[in-house]
This record gives structure tokens, sequence and C-alpha cells, in this order.
């Protein structure tokens, strides 16, 4: 095997790691992608190479970014008074194409779990509680999953909130029983969002 | 939006054109990635760097490699007399993975097609023909998918090379009507090259 097949296969071999992708796909991918070397493959190799250095946790939220803080958290129309609590990034991107938060987030990383021992410090749980009197909060929207996990979490947020004086809600309406949020639809989310109802 | 945003989304939407990736799979690959941006995204962009920069197609066959000629057309041990007619690099890559097949390949790129208006020239047919004398072929083994432009082009190149005294044969047990190549696993490759039947 010469250096040529050697690349290519290792290319492969990392496309077929990414969710989504599996061996044949992989293939599919690499092959696609070196017929059209100049016009995709190069800028593709680029784009990566960019957000691979310069992307970050934001030291607030959790987010995405490129610096120390999120562009929300540095956007000062954003500090609303409200945080909207997701599980992961990929639920903050949703709620952000729905378009109809317009206060902050704030990032938990994944849910509370007996099963696979993830505890409230293992969840950025501490620092929510924390933003929630620093940034001056009076509501915690919760947009967590409908799932075991994800109620038990929503629940253990609630009570750690209690008797502070920031309200806590949760979205309600549109969610599936086991549904999750990245999964739905921007009207949806729209709906869940203006039909909070308070856990307290 | 930032630029930070701009470039995760530049990202996400060249990553969505795959084959096999839509928008939200392409969204759920970004996060993986930008999550391992050390172990996975940044070897990936640079093994994808480096291929689009070194990789070219075989002067000879069509394969892809990095030099004029591909690995297989260089290798001496590989000029057995035999050609593998294959329509797409992806089916060459199948074949090589069924090990049974030592000698070299040519890629059409393609069948023929009435209906796209692809003649033989667009195909590397001539290209094969001449092949046919320049490297003492014995014999050409037509690997192509089991559909109806496959087999009309099988019997173009059958016809081409009747009366020259090179043996036209195709992959015969095993590839399923309408199948493709590409979707056999490696056991089905290797007993329909066995059992490869003359089309003459
Ligand atoms: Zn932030
Ligand atoms: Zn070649």
């Amino acid at each position: 095997m010469s250096d040529a097949t050697r690349d290519i296969e290792a290319l492969i071999e990392l496309m077929a790691r990414l969710p989504g992708l599996g061996p044949r796909s992989a293939r599919r991918a690499v092959l696609h992608l070196i017929k059209k070397r100049g016009q995709v493959m190069a800028p593709l190799a680029r784009a990566m190479a960019e957000v691979a250095t310069s992307a970050r946790e934001c030291a607030a939220c959790g987010n995405i970014g490129t610096a120390d803080l999120c562009d929300i958290c540095r956007d000062p129309k954003r500090a609303t008074g409200e945080i909207c609590v997701v599980e992961d990034v990929a639920d903050l991107w949703a709620m952000e194409r729905g378009q109809a938060f317009r206060g902050r987030y704030h990032v938990l990383g994944g849910t509370l779990s007996a099963l696979d021992a993830v505890g409230p410090e293992e969840l950025r749980i501490p620092r929510l509680i924390a933003r929630t009197r620093d940034e001056n909060v009076r509501e915690v929207i919760l947009a967590l999953n409908a799932t075991v996990d994800g109620q038990t979490t929503a629940h253990y947020i609630a009570e750690a909130l209690e008797g502070t004086g920031v309200s806590v809600t949760s979205l309600a309406q549109g969610v599936p029983i086991g549904g999750e949020l990245d999964y739905l639809d921007d009207g949806t989310i729209q709906a869940a969002l203006r039909a909070r109802k308070s856990v307290q």
C-alpha cells in the first residue's frame, strides 16, 4: 500500500467515526470529496482547521464560540433576566433556530443520571445557581428533553432554586413524551416556549 | 452573527453537501467534531487538506492516486494480462476489498446512457481499447452493475473488442439483478469473479 492509498484510507477511517456515517458512507463521502477536491474538499478542510483552532466553550454558559465568552453572553441585549437551560449545544442551536427566545442559555452538558453516575457537579449546575445570583436572573426556563433523566434534572434544578425568588418554568406544550428537542420543528419549539408553565 | 458562528455555520453547510449527510446530521457531526477538536477534528482537517492537494486521477485507468499513474498501474506484479472494467472508483475499491483479483483496472466513470447522452468518448472506452493493445491484455473482465445501462455498456465493450483476440468475460454468479457492486459483501464478489463467464 502506497502513501497515497494510506492517506485516503486514513481519511476514510476518520470520516467513518463521525456520527451518522458508517464505513460505507464514509467511503462514498471521501470519493465525492476527491472528485470535488477543488470546490468542496479544500474549502471543507480549511473550514474544519479554522474551527478546530478557534472553537472553545463559553466560560459562562457552555455554548460554543471562539472567545472566552460566547456571542450570546457578550450581547448586552440578551441580558433579559431569563436563562434557558438545555442539555446540549445542539439543543441551544435548535432553540436559536426557533427565534422565540431572546435571553441567555445555560448548557448543562447532559442530564443527571444515577445509572451513569452523573451528578450536579458534572453538569454545570452549581454554575447555573451562581449565574442566577450574579446575572440578576428572574426566570430559569428548563428546555430539557422529555426523558426520565431530563425530567429528574428539571426537578433537581427547580428544588435547588426554591426560595431564591427565581421563577423556574419549563417548556410545556408540544414536546412529545420521550422526544428530543433537536428533532422538533421550529414552530413546535415556539409554541412550547409560549405555553411554558411553572414547575414550582 | 459573529465570525465564530459564521465559521461554524459555513462548516455545517459544507458538511451537509456530503452524500449521506443532511442538514441535521451535518450539525450533529460538526458538534461532535468541535467536542473532539483536538483528537478528531484537527487530524481530519489535515488528512482532508493532504488528500485534496495530492489526489489525482490515474492517467491510465482512472483510479485515484497521488501520481500520474496509480499504485496498481505502477505495480509490475499487477500486469497479469487481465483488466477489470468498473463504472466507478467505489467499485474498484469494492473489488480490491474482495482480494480476488490481481490484475489491473479500468474505471469507466459511468455507463453509456442514451437518456443522459453519455457516449463511449465520455467513458474512457477508447482508452480501454488502446490499453488492450498496448498492455498485452488477454482478458477484459466486465464488473459492471447489473442495471440496464451497465449491461448496455458491457455489450458495447464486448462488441468493440470482437475479433481482437481479447477474451471478454463478466462477473456472473452472485450479482443480484438491479444490484450495485459497492453494496455487495466481499465473499459475493469473490464468488462472482470465480464464476465469471464469457459474453462473446
Ligand atoms: Zn455563553
Ligand atoms: Zn491506474
